[in-house]
């Protein structure tokens, strides 16, 4: 059986994901994403009413004009998690495929809301769930099964979709982190990676997800960001005025563990902003394991008035979670900066950053100028509590080990950061041109 | 009653720290430690047989000559902690002052092997442990106590000394971290402070570590180290080569952490190395927290010996625990990595660095030539599992806040280290020339 | 005589520089700057029209308030050169004085400039030019003399005023390099500093600009700025599209050589911005050695007409010097990179940014971002061709072996930019508290 | 005609250069070089007597043992410039090439040297000069020709040289810097390049040196250097101690400078250290335009006399050119740091670091520990007075320009190095896997 795999998006940067694969006469989609920052360097625009075509001229989505060489139908769109760049193009593309979204069920209520959004293209894939550790059968060979590996990542329902094919499975490693302890949901299905790599059928393909490539080590485990956050958290606890918090809106194991430790130190944790509400709302109601009675205020409108009770009922009884963790100019905790909302910061009111400042230079500044606002009205900073949901080096190191694949593929960054895992894989026998394929976006790779 | 600081070392480095306090006529010393890198940079120097002013030229211990300006008696030499930048000329100077040497147990041990080691000089203080959270009356005045206020550190037993005097107590607050959980021993008494500070008789002096005065944010307790090492010892439980770690010998409570987690993997862990063997087996001894069941190797003989057996009964059921984590070329663990050790490294085989590389170009080559030939050998490197064992920014704003001191005095740094704390106690109200004491070695200030 | 030092501003930061010396009854002041960072981190302020108590509340210009602790009557206010942080506060601040100003004939241009443009006060204070290498009586004692010792930096018509007094010379040393071939004017006169210093009557003080303080080595001359420059700008000599650049539009000798170099490559220059016009106009108008035929162009209409112009006889005849070379948003090159000017920028265009990057996170960002923008437009970017304008550590060094003065004081940077500082003088034999001063805004150095 | 390259060596690191083309059936070899740092990290290694199978297994020379892949019989190896990483290995390579080693004089002789220095092998290929601008017959077929075109370095007498096809031109870009204005020597012939390339008969192939492909803008002029260099050494005129420059022996311009710019300010250059003296001393034998007169010192005994002798002269009347620019341990410079030469630094000494730190931390560490040790003997320190021999971004942008190559290979890096200009090709059009080749070492490229 022949095996293609289209590179469509996110091989020369992190942001608008999607790679196809074709077994046979079918194809399956994984991923279709958006490079968000391709959008916000223009002033005011909004995507929502965007043409696809545009969106792939600025860079925004991926550009799959490529997916009519591949000669075959698309059976399955697969999102790997519920993040932008990996769902955020599914509004603008999906609806050209006549192929049912397939997703793990916290995904596929993103997803949902996504394409509810949209403003321009009506999709009317069948939306289907599938939960980790499940396979599905794909297409009328009656030989391809797509199945949902259990991994773990910075936001929870995450999986590595693996296509079983008579040539061996294709791996789809994108994104993860080796988490032994995650805070919620499983660890990492090592064994399930085992058995089908080394003691198994084989891989005949890996994808893999270089974000961190370049960096030493392992990635901790959440459970240790959520000791650093509960060391932080419970060093206030004779605090008597403000704390204020902010983290990713979608990282639920960290809102719950900022929800769990501001009770611990006897406080009203509220999550507020918009994308707060969307996605620790989505958990709630999807039955994830997360604090059901935690208030949530999305509307500017609300979180005025929710300030302004805090306010009145006393700072030193709440601990609000708030969107901003990247210094955001409109997000809510820059506003508090400016002294734009009904809390009033004052002396050795803390704020802490769950989060890190993500490494480009127009971040960093609008962070910089965040901090120093919230410093101008007293504030006390602590930051960089966090860990990344990628893998470092070592857990590429193991992943070789329990995969062993014949052909591995680096995604999810550019050359530069590709560059780590080459050495990586070349260190473990892969050799470029032969097995290890350095790409780029729109092309295609033959393996059989 | 007169009361003057003499700022004799450490106000322009970290390391050679000194300082003396009198109240009236009595003199309390604290610290008398060694700058370990003025002695390296020359080529085979042995401090053991060396004469004081010879060290004093160096820049290596306290010019104490400015002593003779205090008129007063020394009645007491209070090392605060272990360490060699604070107990590291109490062997070459000590012996000047008719004074006993007053302090914890773990750190009295330690000075008596300072003092055993010693080549040139005889000294015969009397040496009196004293416990953390313990007073002692000082001089013959009647009115001035010693007091032993629990801190932790990166070592344990460590204290800060109090000398309350009529005038208020002076806070000698050298090297600490706000650990509420640390793994070995108690917490900071930080209600202790606000009784001595804001709650009771006034602070009139408070003399500050400034090592980390440029950092944000909280120093993580212990605790997070812990469940750092505990992911990353854990997630290696499944492997079957060769496991080593390194760390700090001094510190007590990350390598009862390696200890612990290499037993709950399966591995007995050996402690190998002269250092290793001199502070644990002293945390042993008198009786701390420690397992006492496990094996310390401190020859370099007997290392070797303990290697071929490792390597005789398989490296799979051990863990060493050795020297080297800054890359010292000397080390147990470099010479691991030059092969130089009966100790075989194989591809695959995983060295942990728990600790974290000090910032200064010589350590940092150093450190980076031992991972490339430990690289070299096939090593797997997991690093920077640590957390500092002194204050950041937060931390120096709660002391303030708990002890409003009237003067405070930056040390354990030079300017450029006291800058971030000049800046901090400014925003609180002090004033450079009033009450916020920048200075440098050698001068006395007159605070009464 | 009693000889007195107010360090009003700009002894924690750079910006808002204000220093007053009381010799006898006379008293000088030396500089009023504006902290224009204070300013633009809010939103849509405007500062003409604001009262001085609410910028010195800001942070935004020294606060003066303390001038009257000093005895005696303000004889003169003496700028040092035409940049903000130096005469930015003089609209805002000299009208309470009842004293000329004193400056170079290029600074009282621009501070002519400044006060025509103030809202909200109405200073007449008389006007006086003074050349560099002059000095005047200052106040009635007959003993006081104001000189200026011609020196350089990055504006033209830079002077250090030398109050010489019975007491020794009081030696103002903001800013300054240390340029023997300076593309226009006078190398800095370091035969009168020795001739003052070890040679003559000798300094009572010195007050040194540390803003490169920490940097080794010695700043480069000018003419190796401009030696880059011409090396960059020949190199485009055969390109046929378009070539743009941007600088300080204060530094006069660099926009020099920007205009020589593009006639040298056959274009013809045109400066464009409100500022490139104030500042080039201002030198072409008092005399200094400056191209009298260059086109310049200040106000946006006629900006955007120029590009039309520019555009319809061919982009590859002229090289726009524009405003922008800190990414700021709306400065023209940024709009250029938006493609909000009728310039159109293509592939392979150059734009040259003769300026560094202000290390500073909110610049860092906005340069970037607007590098970005100039990128997706095509533009080829070649950047930090440029010299600082301030002493790094080797003239330090030998200022004070040319001075020897009694006292220094650091200026010009907070506590970190002073450290390096601190040290040098340090082991030149300068103590902390004796005769090296550290200080902060707000503080009186009793001298005599 | 076929044409294939084997891309040997230096295709994943800086050193161990080697390239092989066959076109038809003859084959040349451009570059042997050596990787030192892959022998430095042992401790005592001597290279001379070393088999070259023990080298490659090291990684310090190039493995050819794909050469037996390439059917064709080699008729010329030819070294681009004299430096290690690209001659050292001939002395263990060549001999097992029946053919001639094509340099251009200068090169040559550096060659020629190295030939004699080795000990365990006895390479008789004939050795051929050609100069830059000249051409040559290869093989038998009378359609192959190698030109040298003329290219600016660090080093005299570099060249690219260009494979001369039916197919087209293969150039081989190794290693240069766009420079019009080289201090010795012609200008980069820009023009050649361009009569091959998009006027002429096209290029097939460009291998191009990638080490500074990450780095924005254009490489700067050696005038610039010069510069800079004369601007440091001019403001030094009045010092009347010691002063000791160091740079890269075999940077033949930078030296020529340095002894101009020694005898302007009326000092005595002297050279001292055996690389220096074959580096120079090679230079003025064959005729390069380098002062005849100057004296070199090349023995470790006769360098201790000349120190004697300038401390009896008076070190005010010499500048001594010493090797130790990276802190080499055993270095001139760093002895006398450690004060082991007759040459006493005092207060005030001046040296200058004409040369970069090469980033990699062993060297930054040897060089920061050098630097301490000459200013813990007073030493003032000038250093980064230097501009780098390899082009930089835009440097890139007009070599594509101008050659317009079909296929384009990075070299002269690893993948991380390689990434800058994977980037930059893309955006001109070039396509990964299509005509932009990223390889490894030991790869053949299969192009016509």
């Amino acid at each position: 059986m022949e095996i293609e795999i289209a590179t469509i998006g996110g091989y020369e940067e992190v942001g608008r994901q999607m790679t196809a694969v074709r077994a046979g006469d079918d194809i399956v989609i994984f991923d279709m994403g958006l490079n968000l920052s391709k959008v916000l360097i223009h002033d005011n625009i909004r995507t929502e009413g965007m043409h696809s075509l545009d969106l792939i001229d600025m860079g925004a989505i991926p550009d799959d004009r490529i997916m009519s060489d591949l000669e075959g139908d698309v059976q399955a769109i697969v999102p790997t998690h519920g993040h932008l760049d990996h769902i955020g193009a599914i509004s603008k593309l999906a609806h050209r495929y006549d192929a049912p979204i397939i997703a793990s069920p916290f995904t596929l209520e993103l997803v949902k809301g996504e394409l509810e959004e949209e403003g321009k293209f009506d999709a009317d894939n069948e939306l289907i769930a599938m939960d980790p550790g499940e396979t599905t059968s794909i297409g009328d060979s009656g030989v391809l099964d797509l199945e949902f590996v259990n991994v773990t990542h910075s936001i929870v329902d995450a999986i590595n979709p693996v296509l079983h094919t008579p040539e061996g499975a294709v791996v789809y490693g994108l994104d993860k982190r080796m988490d032994h302890t995650p805070v919620i949901g499983d660890p990492i299905d090592m064994e399930r990676f085992r058995e089908i790599g080394r003691e198994g059928e084989g891989v005949l393909a890996y994808i893999e997800d270089c974000t961190n490539a370049n960096k030493k080590g392992r990635t901790p485990s959440e459970s240790v960001a959520r000791e650093h956050l509960r060391d932080v958290l419970y060093s206030m606890e004779d605090y008597d005025g403000g704390i204020v918090a902010t983290t990713f809106s979608s990282h639920i194991a960290r809102v719950k563990s900022l929800i769990e430790f501001a009770r611990d130190i006897g406080r009203q944790p509220i999550l507020l902003g918009r994308s707060m509400e969307t996605y620790s709302g989505t958990a709630k109601q999807i039955g994830i394991d997360f604090p059901s009675d935690v208030e949530m205020v999305g509307y500017r409108q609300s979180i005025e008035q929710t300030f302004e009770r805090i306010m009145n009922e006393g700072k030193e009884n709440f601990l609000p979670v708030v969107t901003g963790h990247q210094g955001e100019p409109r997000a809510t905790l820059t506003r508090m900066g400016r002294g734009e909302t009904p809390y009033e910061l004052e002396d050795g009111d803390k704020v802490v950053f769950s989060a890190r400042v993500i490494p480009e230079p127009t971040n960093e500044g609008q962070r910089y100028q965040a901090e120093k606002l919230l410093r101008m009205q007293g504030a006390r900073i602590y930051d960089d509590i966090h860990v990344s949901g990628h893998l470092c080096q070592e857990g590429h190191y193991e992943m070789l080990d329990e995969l062993q694949p014949e052909h591995v593929i680096p995604a999810h960054q550019n050359m530069s950061g590709f560059s780590g895992y080459v050495d990586l894989a070349s260190n473990q026998g892969y050799k470029l041109g032969r097995d290890l394929h350095v790409t780029s976006n729109g092309n295609i790779i033959d393996l059989v």
